[in-house]
């Protein structure tokens, strides 16, 4: 069901919480232990800004735990907003254009979850997405997507509504379809500015998700939020279903209850 | 655009004629001779017929030129009907879903040419595949839409009505659209019992083919299709344009011209 | 520390035994039960005897659970005599050189284990292999190393002769150096005729090792040789510690006990 | 026989060298005009120097021309200092730790050339690299043995006499073995500060290596050196055979001629 991390605050290096913590996520790719499956080893990816307004991209087949060029890069790039994510595959295949976080123009995105009845749905799904954008789809992931139907919902402008509309959307098309797997979707997204990231499920049983906010070397407010505590559980606080999070530029933290048919009908 | 070879008649190792002659397949991957491009190093991919209805499939992105597995595959498996292909993407990435052949039950597909406009047309020409087999796209390759609609339009029972049909809807597709970009299609079919072979295109350019008939070692005959002549050159002949090569389960060879009206109109 | 199966018999599809069984080897790539690590998803291959008297071999760096190629090829492929291996390293790089099965003419060598203070050691090691044979070394683990020793103490003539001179040469240059770490080494030999399994530790913990014979279909009799039981765990026997499984080309078993001292005199 | 390209300067993002260019780097990775072979398609590397005294490192096996990791980590990452190299292999194999370049500490190299007779010299050359420095060897490699081996000959004090040394030493054993295949050796070696370029051969045919100093932007100085010019081919000098292009951390180029016997003999 994978595993995710992102942080913003000031630049670190990444592999300060993506291998070195006592349970990172390259930890958490070998032996996760919050998740469906123990092992997220169907590929990896990063996602950082650094320079430019649009994030860089490093998405690869190989398990996280066993790339020399993951913990190179990670060793090397210094960022103050990235995202990280390691993959179980539920179904379809191994390869990077199926790997998250998946960007557009200034956008990432990454995702943990599932759509019921993916695989019988994935036609009606792709039909929402609209002709301007469906030349981005590279991949075969539902992931991918849930991604252009919010860019396609107004993510730019409205991102929460986006959300909504988006998950509201995908709730129809597997009601009408008579699907009675849940939906689950923990996810996060960025602007290279803020972040938003919502844990999701239309059961009770939403993927975990954790942040922490805290100085992070004294030099400011740093914000963490991860699938799984990185080391200290005691100093991370669980999401309740439901909620957004919204960390702003200047690392605010602000909740939001996630209402699909209010934000739905705006 | 690609590079490939089919082959039936007596067993043969498959080294035989992807990796040991002068201007093999595999020689072909690293310096093609009447191709677009003489690099065919975006991935490669062998199918063949052994003890099952069903073939065997061992698809790479590493270049064919440089990969073991594909020399000792190649050196220990024997086959009386196989295909082999060489990838020079026009556009769409390298990941294996997206290198031929192509296999869906006993049926292979491999394809040298392109669909002019394809980025543009994509969604309009995945439109064309019935619900039924839409999940079995794995990639996002041109080649694989045409795979998924020559199943539907009755490969299996009339193949070439199928090429003839598939031509002539995406024909119209893109002229629908206005696209002015040839339709370029040399192509190949296998049940696993028979062969057909097409070359194709709208303008006067369809990729090279070329085919030789004739004792595999004296004991029965052997037809061999090639996008270009292993060795001995003047062995070979050409396909002309528009035409069928048509190899039957007792390996006697028939030409059809492909009439994309006459057929579709049946 | 890695998990393997070899099998000789009647020729069965690779598949009934690398993928169908509940706990198979893929099973066990993703979960292993009686390994130091659960997971042994840094790479496979496997190695199989068709119509040459070499074997074909086909290694890759991606785990086993998540690899078509793999899966298409184990349910072609049909042979009365192939060996499979799942790898987790012990901190040599994942790629294909260093996965197991190794090869050389018609032999082929998997291990299970480790030589204690390897990388401390690789360069001692290393000087043990000849010159005529250090050619083929294409990979950094101490298993190529053991199997290029094996080699020049005689394999092809006299198997376990080799097997104890290659462990005593070992064990000295571990004594030499200092190395209080155990050696492990639970692997197979095979020609292509005979197998020669051998579970063996210098310490009371040799990876595990499991042998189970019978009817293949009724139709003669077949022998399975496996790290952890693939089903039905009382159907299976384990090796004990220290004993050598000869099976012959005739599928006779015999036992040897392995002396180090008894056979590296001779 | 490879291509690579080295730049000190004002930082520039790696894509204006790498990938922009007529004749850029990944350019000549599919298509080179003063290589032997035109394809350089057996993997690729770059190596960077950030925020860190040691260089961040990319090396994967597919073509350069067809990874998209490349081009998004060349298109974000911006140093003052990198190298990057694109592979044809002379015989060894397609791996992550055979590409280029080689790190150690705050070291990066990178070659373009062949030891003559190195399948037959290797062991040979191995046994120069002391034990030290041994386990840094995780290829196969002759261009990680002249690395291994600079390193042992004091390139971190004095690169000029690592690099005579290390020459003559090898020269000395293909004499003593009595290879008459030459020596070629068109390399780079940096610390993050100074940049030292050889084009060296034993025989009349040293690999290309030009050179450009110029402006970067008005902002200061900045030195390229390529195997290929990379656009305007009149703006790049050739580096005579036998010279080291010595750049130092202030940019000033300064020639030193290549005398093995002299400077081993310091």
């Amino acid at each position: 069901m994978c595993r995710w991390l992102a942080y913003t605050g000031e630049p670190v290096f990444l592999d300060e919480l993506i291998c070195k913590p006592e349970h990172s996520l390259v930890a958490q790719s070998l032996c996760a232990v919050e998740a469906k499956t123990p092992t997220n080893g169907d590929g990896f990816g990063i996602g950082w800004y650094g320079e430019r307004a649009e994030p860089g991209l490093y998405r690869e087949v190989l398990p996280a735990w066993n790339d020399q060029n993951l913990a190179s890069l990670a060793h090397q790039i210094r960022s103050g907003l990235f995202f990280a994510h390691v993959r179980a595959s539920t179904g379809t295949s191994s390869s990077r254009p199926n790997c998250h976080p998946f960007a557009s123009g200034r956008w990432l995105f990454m995702h943990n979850g599932q759509i019921g009845g993916y695989l019988r749905l994935r036609r009606r799904l792709e039909a929402l997405i609209p002709d301007a954008l469906y030349d981005r789809r590279e991949g075969t992931t539902d992931s991918e997507i849930l991604f252009l139907m919010l860019l396609a919902e107004g993510l730019e402008t409205d991102p929460l509504g986006a959300l909504a509309r988006t998950l509201a959307k995908v709730t129809e098309v597997m009601a009408t379809a008579g699907v009675t797997q849940p939906l689950r979707f923990t996810s996060a997204l960025t602007d290279g500015r803020s972040i938003y990231a919502l844990r999701y499920a239309s059961d009770d049983r939403p993927p975990s998700l954790y942040w922490r906010s805290g100085d992070a070397g004294g030099s400011g407010k740093a914000v963490s939020i991860v699938s799984e505590p990185l080391e200290e559980p005691e100093t991370w606080q669980a999401l309740p279903a439901g909620e957004v999070l919204l960390v702003g530029p200047d690392r605010q933290i602000r909740f939001e209850a996630l209402d699909l048919h209010a934000w739905a009908a705006e």
